[in-house]
């Protein structure tokens, strides 16, 4: 089975490894001992990038697998595990 | 100068590591076609990393350089760019 | 029309109506000068409820709006609606 | 003992206020059906302005009792009580 983010995969993995440099980039400024400020910023800026990822990969996911679902007795276990999903990014 | 988070950094590159780790691992799920919920129950696990580190590095901070900057009339720009930081991980 | 949290109306009044009760009651805090950390909790604790209740109103508002819009032409729309309302609230 | 808040209580309340009218707008909507997606954007509006009162009481706090605290053995106390209610936020 092909998942719906097939077809962006190629854009969600360019935005995975920007993230993977960006990780790389703030271990480089503990190493040298940056500001602790600046280091606190590019952490946020990459967990904002890992949103953005995530909003993506859940866009993907509603318009595919949950809505495939949909005329299925496999439906309301889909709503529910996608509800899960987003409460763990709101850690509710 | 030597910033507060010296004698952590040990700790805080292995974290950083981990999560460096964590960001390829989903790299690789996306490589094999997981399920979408599954990749972004790794992301959300990444954010909380990520938001666990900020805090160790903003204890650091406030015991170091805020706290260091009390009695100087610097305190008062200290703070403001503590609460900024603050800011920025509320998204606020 | 009749929206899909119709059904679960009064819990989710009953929720508004806690989480106002608690709004309230952090007035009352300030106006008695209560400890600030004490405060703070209070307004993160509103700050939860509030994503539950959220959370809840996704749940029903993809049950109903999003499954009843899946084999229209109004689907695409209805899924970009609520990948943006995640998105607010994910402030992304 | 006058907490720091003092001086921005009317301002503070006044936030507060607003906040407890939004979320009455809130349970307004629900009694009068709206729609799920705009009572969504109403939450996460409060939510925000919750954020930013949230982030005001914390600079307030820092300035004050923190700053207070830092020649003190209650230093180490302040800024641990002052990193949790920073978690909480963040749910962290």
């Amino acid at each position: 089975m092909v998942y719906p983010y097939g077809e962006n995969k190629e854009a969600l993995q360019r935005r995975l490894r920007r993230i993977e440099g960006q990780v790389r980039g703030i271990q480089r400024m503990v190493e040298e001992d940056k500001y602790c400020v600046d280091i606190l910023d590019q952490i946020s800026a990459v967990r904002a990038a890992l949103d953005k990822v995530g909003l993506h990969l859940m866009r993907d996911h509603i318009k595919g697998c949950v809505a495939e679902a949909v005329s299925t007795d496999q439906h309301d276990a889909k709503v529910e595990e996608l509800v899960d999903v987003v409460g763990k990014f709101l850690k509710t």
